[in-house]
């Protein structure tokens, strides 16, 4: 693809360097931009360079955050003894959002991925474990997706704070809430079927 | 959804201001570049900007270029007679690809777009207009997309230049070459039969 002009050409190239964005893409962005008032593009930049300069993560939890210590971790009605670890801030929102989970989060910036050359010390791994060091802790729920990665960061955990004898569990796998048996995988299914639940239980939910 | 922080939000909704890019993905993308190194961000934000500020249209066809006159108007092996009319530089790039075109573009800017608040005053068809009366032109190719608005514009730019008796042509509609008859579609089929050509210049093509 040959551009007729290396401005536009630099700014097809850096906007393709975004994960999932194309050259193609990338020159239609741009040419859009060229339509639009300049204060969109001034907006923008600016946007995620303050983002990109100025973002805290917050003390305890490495969540993303404006202040030092963030909204939940501050938060004295969140028993600070249970802790939920997670992958980034959108696993965060996504349990916020079940409004079910009272206790606090650890937020680990990643899995284990030695393909992206990710590996446990890239992670807040070592924050987590210094923390169930002290004590205090009752709960350590695990909560990162079940994919390779996800099970190798979590098996690398459990790992690690093992020797603490502090209670270890991670969320529960099973067919969706309105799915239908049929289509839902073997995998899933079976794991439903193994880690069934008495059905007492079942109606305490929610 | 909510952020758990200002910069995050402010970047998130500037980033999803830029077409087919909802919040969720605009999210994805704030944390990537959160992920990558300060110079991703920096020269992302910089590439932009320079584009936005510094691009220049060409003062003959008002494509985009790095100069006053582009390099396809500057060059004396193209035939000025011949003008291309198209939407805008993607598709002189589509067409330059083919190498069959030794003519020279007008590059309107858009399409005729009443929803969208786009006016033929909002387009360079007044520029294209003045060049036909100034004489000197053979041909004009209507170069435009088959949608409801480029119809639309290549009527109106008919409608214009008509009295100048200037030749003016739009680009063949039919089966595209590899095309199986049974899965194209009954206008494009149908027009391909009510525009068919000697059989002889098909043999020419290319």
């Amino acid at each position: 693809m040959e551009l007729p002009s290396k401005l536009l050409e630099n700014a097809v190239y850096e906007i393709s360097q975004l994960p999932g964005i194309g050259k193609r893409t990338a020159l239609r962005l741009a040419l859009h931009l060229l339509r639009q008032p300049v204060e969109q593009t001034e907006n923008l930049s600016l946007g995620i360079n303050k983002l990109r300069k100025e973002i805290k993560y917050c003390e305890e939890c490495h969540n993303i955050s404006d202040v030092n210590v963030c909204q939940i971790c501050c938060n004295p009605k969140r028993d600070k003894t249970v802790i939920c670890v997670v992958e980034d801030v959108r696993d965060v929102m996504a349990i916020e959002n079940t409004a079910l989970f009272r206790g606090v989060y650890h937020v680990l910036g990643g899995k284990i991925n030695p393909i992206e050359g990710i590996g446990p010390s890239q992670l807040k791994i070592k924050t987590l474990v210094d923390k169930i060091k002290e004590g205090n802790i009752d709960e350590i729920i695990l909560a990162l997706s079940s994919t390779m990665e996800g099970d190798t960061t979590n098996f690398y955990i459990y790992k690690q704070i093992k020797e603490f004898g502090v209670k270890t569990s991670t969320i529960a796998r099973g067919v969706a809430i309105g799915d239908e048996l049929e289509y839902t995988d073997e995998v899933t299914l079976g794991r439903s079927l193994l880690h069934r639940i008495p059905f007492e239980a079942s109606l305490k939910c929610n």
